[in-house]
């Protein structure tokens, strides 16, 4: 008799998400004259730029033609966009990252999901509270998690590294596990900088000391950077190898969802350096070994449209996107500011962190953001017990209708 | 420290694909002047058809302006998609089959390799033998295969099921360990037919034997229907779910690649029936919850790909392709049969299995058509122990070329 994935079983029944779009609906459904402005899920809404739609155009064409027709593309991605990625992602920054360390995906969500594939389940991983849902639940998949306190909101195994008002958001260097155990460093420490969802940024030498520690014990550092594109001041490390000896302990995760409007599309990267091995094995082989076994290659025409958003055009265009978006970051930063709400993020990401008012819990600010607002917002929990009593907001939504949502939580 | 996934290291250090590859470049180096014929990898060389370029097209324009802008897709697919396959590769060849049990992914691979995470890691597994590698593969990371034996080239978890001359390459039902335990049904039961790499098919009362088998025992078939497009003859089963009983024991997975000449498109899906549980848990929601962490889905511009498959014209356009790379097969078929050479397969499938003359090794066969004809197969053996003494020839390349290598082998 076939036995079924235990640790699948101990997840709460749906994603975070998609538990937000039933609530949603079931509103919708006894009020549907409700004029909903959607600020929670952080999906895109401008359409592809001109260079992109070209460059895409061009690929179907060369798809319909047998001489120019291409059936599977490399595992690990073409050539012509890891080249792309590395020199203007990497090396024209100053940083050593060859072509043959960038690993073309389907995009970020996938990579933070499998990456933990190539780790022994034995491993303790830790993570920032609150954090995005994806590190903790495909751990808790693959066993590694341990068992769940509904009093706490807490897996036993796994190391939870509370971003506090108090720190600006940013995480200390992580403890023993909450359990009390003596101290051990974790193994796996997941970092996603500029943070969701809180829009916190870690500076250069705050990132330095993580990785002088994971260093220091051996451990790997999973660092998500799928928001780097949003950053707007000097000084915040755009990739975690802008530190020294970051080669040796991190493995990096970008998205062309964010920065390019690519969530539709489905186009990211992750980077291993060559020299990261543990108990003497390259991960960078482990990881093309999952590649070549589970997974076929980004279709050819979404690689092309990657490709042309490092051309110069692509380039200028995407910044017009970014800075669309980030107007609406500060519109919302400001407007909330001005209204009285403790705010935070929105400076160098696109999300905004909103405390929420008189100590009420994150659903029930939820609630009532969506009952007297109609503004969905994500709560604060969701990502973790230290996101509650805070929503996250975002700025990909359309210009007015976010000047619109703000306008109408400040009148609440 | 962190550790690896030790069930890694256990595979051999690279992919079968890759093997052949590099064999091949090496040979290409000593011998830049050969014209050399690919018949080895399975993929397609047809460009898309109109139908199917249009939509793509289309599918770009409205990806370019904001009132027709999509985001995120749905994690398990957009409706037309699932609608459309539901309705025209089951409900119209009276399967009953509900849109959400249609999963809709980036291929065939992924989704073979990625089910078997929804199952505990003590489940036996059974496949075919030889065998698409990625089935065994995949366990093995899993840690569900046991430990390997050099001399038989068999995993010591692994339920071996030999598809041999005898019985016109089709399994009988499985046995016990090869280890010589006593019996106990398998788990997890790989089937993949048309077959690959045999081009073999079972016949419907044979599948639904297995069918059950499956029932009787509590196991789990995952049914690789990824080349049922190339099936001509009447009373070979296109789908499992034309079995009585598949509804409580089977998942079925599809692909676009063959069928549709997508290997670089990507488009698959796999279909799990709702009533399909094990230890009262519906594999359905398992799978969905997979999606939902670990997936983004498939874009929007290659679903619509997809649903122009299924249109009247896309259908007729479809035919005509499946038709180019079977007639393929025929002169595969016909003109190494002519020459003497023992031959199966090509006649539902696009595979060609060849058995090397004079008790010739699989790869000695390899290395002697390269050398002789230039021609690349794929050696039996790569596919498992019982593959030892064959090669496979895919019907996906051009037609001239293939004759050419029909002829050149012919007259070695």
């Amino acid at each position: 008799m076939t036995e079924i994935n235990h640790d699948y079983t101990k997840l709460k029944s749906s994603y975070l998400f998609s538990t937000i779009a039933g609530r949603v609906k079931v509103y919708e459904e006894s009020h549907p004259e409700a004029d909903i402005i959607r600020l929670g899920i952080g999906d895109v809404t401008r359409p592809l730029t001109p260079t992109i739609i070209k460059a895409m155009h061009k690929a179907v064409d060369e798809m319909a033609d047998g001489a120019t027709f291409r059936g599977y593309a490399p595992d690990l991605g073409y050539e012509f966009l890891r080249n792309a990625i590395a020199q203007n992602d990497y090396r024209d920054r100053g940083m050593d990252i060859s072509d043959d360390e960038i690993f073309v995906s389907d995009g970020a969500k996938s990579d933070s999901g499998n990456i933990q594939e190539i780790f022994g389940r034995d491993n303790t991983v830790a993570v920032c509270d609150p954090v995005y849902p994806v590190y903790v639940d495909t751990n808790v998949m693959a066993g590694r998690a341990g068992e769940y306190d509904d009093a706490t909101g807490c897996w036993s195994n796994i190391v939870y590294m509370p971003c506090l008002k108090e720190n600006g958001f940013v995480p200390l260097l992580p403890s023993g596990l909450s359990s009390g155990n003596a101290f051990k460093a974790p193994d796996i420490i997941y970092l996603c900088f500029p943070n969701n969802p809180t829009g916190a940024v870690l500076d250069k030498a705050k990132l330095q000391k993580f990785v002088d520690f994971a260093n220091a014990h051996g451990s790997v550092i999973i660092y998500d950077a799928a928001y780097e594109g949003y950053i707007r001041e000097e000084g915040i490390p755009h990739s975690i190898y802008e530190c020294e000896g970051a080669r040796s302990c991190a493995i990096e995760l970008r998205s062309f969802s964010k920065n390019a409007g690519f969530t539709g599309v489905r186009l990211g990267f992750s980077v291993i350096p060559k020299e990261l091995k543990r108990e003497g094995v390259s991960l960078h082989s482990l990881w093309a070994r999952r590649h070549g076994t589970k997974y076929n290659g980004a279709p050819y025409i979404v690689q092309r449209a990657g490709e042309a958003v490092y051309s110069s055009e692509g380039k200028k265009e995407i910044k017009g996107l970014i800075d669309y978006y980030m107007d609406n970051a500060a519109y919302i930063l400001n407007g909330l500011k001005k209204a009285g709400y403790n705010v935070s993020g929105g400076v160098n990401a696109p999300y905004i962190w909103l405390e929420t008012p008189k100590g009420l819990s994150s659903w029930d600010f939820f609630d009532l953001l969506l009952d007297k607002a109609r503004v969905v917002g994500t709560p604060g929990v969701g990502f973790g017990p230290h996101g509650e009593g805070y929503l996250r907001l975002t700025a990909f939504g359309d210009k007015k209708r976010t000047e619109q949502a703000v306008d109408r939580i400040a009148s609440i």
